[in-house]
């Protein structure tokens, strides 16, 4: 556990893009001297032995490794940021490892930050190795961790009473990293579109995953759900810093997931993503007492929120009880060293 | 401390406008078997001896007594919902003797949110003895507690770096209860408001309190602040409910608190509360990496989401860790209990 008095020791756990913009947020933090870049974690050979500073381009010394095992026991880290995939079954070594090392992690694996339905024995497993060991597990990001579920929780945190909760985000990809252009299948025909949605890898990981968030956080037991995933398809010609999406190709998807109780829809979520959607915005609408009608004008551009989300956990990790935890869990989430400005757009 | 399988023993202590709300909603959440309503204290002679059921129109033979260490000792609460005043001063004693009884509280006391600046000596006081006794201590609301300082920060969580916060909140204070449009001034000339201002009676009693939160929260220190207080004036006759106000009399407050950082505005809070106002909103804009525009479309209604926010606080308080809290040390405030339906309108 990080004293109060020195700063709190991270490694950076994956250099892809989010990872690069976490350990640079870092860098720019550390100047505070309540946080400090101990270590980095990547598996891929054109990263290791590298320096941090090389790759995210802010002057930092640490040399990344590809020996995660190594770097834990040299670096004797505080906290993790660990940033790899997507899917809990892919991470859970990565995750136990800095578990039996002592160390706490927060992830943006999509499917951490709810895992107890999907993946109940990798949850256990995580919880119990934790409280073993002293740490704390947190999966966050923007979405799943904030957008469509964080923010409808605390819309309802005057009411009353609520009968159910939407939430709707609209994303413009266009502006977002190539990898995300590429996984909500912009530029392809219809036709590969539904191939693709069949073989599993089209869609936005952890929207079930904020669904149950919201669930949970309102007491309420999943009996029902539902879920869809169709292709928003361009109407005019689309381009983006990447590519080009012509007329009647995928420009993103319609991904959409209902949780029921007693026979009506309770919680609904309604993400879509694609290129040239010109209007992004964030909106969680309560019919409740007193209804509550929350809207972000804008939007939250995801790149950046979710490094924040990540980094603004670090105190709330640090501070909170061992075990596998939700952003439930935790005090209401706001930006930790705010005024450390973050002037270089992320190169994503 | 409560017991998992037992109901969460609560008596209300002050029933006034708010305060009948809050038993009325407890009173209609005990049906889940997870609250129950133990005791009722109110000092007013014309309540006391009567039942809550005849108070506040809904069932329930719990006796109001005027006797609080009674109702204390013998109803052994493992918390008290306390709406009885604005100021921490007047309610000090009522705080301290639930505390030495053992009993939780979460009070609608404007000065409570963040006392540590005001009142550095009660908060103190109120810390050292909670802890003594295991017991928490929150103060909450609508405002301050919600609007103008946890929406705030919930707004920067997925935020890298932030410059400001800025928060408006506009209040239809037609709707609102009659005491609330006497304290803001309305139908009075303005030369009465201002004889008024100098000697206090005006204004938003816990801007200052939500300042000093947002900034606590932020982590940054408050090395000076402004406040100012001006009247709204009516254009048109304005009718409440309970009042007509003529042209050029007063509608209501322009209320507006701003701390500053390294000579700028850091945080600014703009409360317009006024009969007439056609235009309820909350907002907060952040001036931050990712921007913020949150926008509560229509506003928040004050009386219902006080109510709401006292009887949300209540697993959080009975699960926290001893002491003074405040509503940032606590998880993302969500609904209690939602699916307990609050039909009718609160009559205040």
């Amino acid at each position: 556990m990080a004293n109060k008095d020195t700063p709190i020791r991270i490694v950076q756990y994956g250099l892809g893009p989010i990872g690069k913009g976490a350990a640079k947020l870092i860098l720019e933090k550390a100047g505070s001297g309540r946080l400090e870049l101990v270590g980095a974690i990547d598996i891929d050979p054109a990263k290791a032995n590298k320096t941090v500073g090389e790759v995210v381009g802010t002057s930092s010394d640490v040399v990344i490794s590809s020996n995660a095992e190594k770097v834990l026991a040299e670096a004797q880290p505080d906290l993790v940021i660990h940033t790899t995939s997507s899917f809990l079954p892919q991470v859970e070594g990565q995750l136990t490892q800095c578990i039996r090392a002592g160390v706490s992690v927060i992830s943006s694996t999509e499917e951490l930050p709810y895992p107890f339905d999907r993946h109940p024995s990798i949850a256990n497993n995580l919880d119990t190795l934790a409280r073993k060991y002293g740490v704390t597990i947190l999966g966050t990001g923007v979405n799943p961790g904030y957008a469509m579920d964080v923010l409808a929780l605390v819309a309802t945190g005057v009411c009353t009473s609520v009968r159910s909760v939407a939430v709707r985000r609209r994303v413009d990809a266009s502006l977002r990293r190539l990898p995300l252009q590429r996984k909500i299948g912009a530029g392809i025909t219809v036709e590969e579109f539904n191939e693709r949605r069949e073989q599993g890898g089209l869609g936005h990981v952890g929207l079930v995953e904020s669904l149950r968030l919201v669930m949970h956080g309102l007491g309420w037991p999943i009996k029902k759900m539902s879920e869809s995933l169709e292709p928003v398809v361009a109407e005019s010609e689309v381009k983006t810093p990447y590519l080009t999406v012509p007329p009647d190709r995928v420009a993103g998807i319609k991904h959409t997931a209902e949780a029921y109780l007693d026979g009506r829809i309770a919680v609904s979520l309604d993400l879509r993503m694609y290129v040239g959607a010109n209007d992004p915005v964030d909106r969680v609408v309560v019919d409740g007492d007193p209804p509550i009608d929350l809207v972000v004008q804008g939007g939250i551009f995801g790149d950046t929120a979710t490094v924040g989300a990540l980094v603004n956990a670090i105190p709330q990790v640090i501070n909170a009880s061992p075990g596998l935890r939700t952003v439930t869990d935790l005090p209401i989430p706001r930006c930790f060293l705010p005024g450390i400005p973050y002037h270089a757009p992320l190169e994503l």
